[in-house]
């Protein structure tokens, strides 16, 4: 027996927390063991690299930028994640492989294959089961950020046009591997988004 | 006009550092502008990654800890190496990717080769112009520490088959670039060393 590993993938205000705290609680309410995880920042180590990438001053180049998450990767599946799934256990994290690809690949100036390489080498190939992206047009997504936080993160702070085309780089991932990805509109009800999750993830219990 | 990179490898307690001064008193005193490196941590960024890498306690996975070192260096090269060089300063560096494909690929589970061109992405290709390996028995090596040391750092505490790996991997890479290593045995004495290494690099300016 092995675990199911879940994804969130989606840009900034999507409502990736929410949706995943209604999943695991109601996966916990069917008598499942939950991991939850997060990238960057899922591990000890993970969370002194997030802080670093995150939130540290200055310049950071940008392949240093993509090592420091694919290590920050390495990590959380080989001590958390893996083992976790090899329990039987179901893992549900907020961003994977598919963010870095998004960010780095499609909003930086790195080669979107290259980035997908170094995450495939950091976790050994290791994929998720499903992956669910909450798609929002990336100006109704600041509007909402705008609305909770007074404090924004690098990545948070760049341009519209940046989160504009990590949106497009992500409907380009989704539409290259349709059956990993569910692909829910953010702007729907929450108590919808949360039943299509439910229905899919059921279906994957089933098999 | 552009400048010189070169870049001190050895195991521990092979005099990299003494030499390193030396050879910079020199340039300096012949009128260069001489920039000195390190890896990990040159940067105010490497420092972080490095207090991470070396110090840190608790297990890292190995795929991580590779990871880091090339952030580290990416960042090196990016923000301070190489524009140095392309002032036409020299750049004295006290270890670079033979490191890494040193001590992860020969020292432990990883792949060498992946190792290197991990690496080689992370600096997008950036080579010295010459490569001075301090070779050392390796138990001497470690009675030269024991003498000098009451604290170890992860990689020096390994056992000694560890260190024994390293060296035949250190010298194995010399083997396969011959023009860009210079070998010189660390038990000969500090101004044989350093004149051996003076003759060098005084080829390479004049060229």
């Amino acid at each position: 027996m092995s675990g199911l590993f879940i994804t969130f993938e989606g840009g900034d205000g999507s409502g990736k927390s929410t949706q995943a705290e209604l999943l695991a609680d109601w996966l916990v309410a069917s008598g499942h063991t939950v991991v939850r995880s997060r990238e960057p920042g899922g591990t000890e180590l993970g969370v002194e690299l997030r802080e670093i990438v995150l939130h540290r001053r200055g310049h950071i180049a940008p392949r240093a930028e993509a090592l420091i998450y694919a290590a920050d990767r390495a990590h959380n599946i080989a001590t958390k994640v893996r083992p976790a799934i090899e329990r039987g256990d179901i893992v549900i994290q907020d961003r994977y492989l598919d963010s870095s690809v998004a960010y780095q690949g499609a909003g930086r100036v790195l080669d979107a294959k290259e980035v997908r390489d170094l995450s495939l080498w950091a976790t050994e190939g290791f994929m998720p089961h499903l992956t669910i992206l909450l798609d929002l047009d990336e100006t109704i997504g600041r509007e909402r950020l705008d609305d909770a936080r007074t404090r924004y993160d690098r990545l948070e702070a760049e341009k519209d046009d940046f989160h504009a085309r990590v949106r497009a780089g992500y409907l380009s991932l989704a539409a290259d591997e349709p059956d990993r990805f569910l692909v829910l509109s953010a702007t729907d009800s929450i108590e919808s988004i949360s039943a299509a999750i439910r229905a899919r993830v059921e279906a994957l219990l089933v098999r």
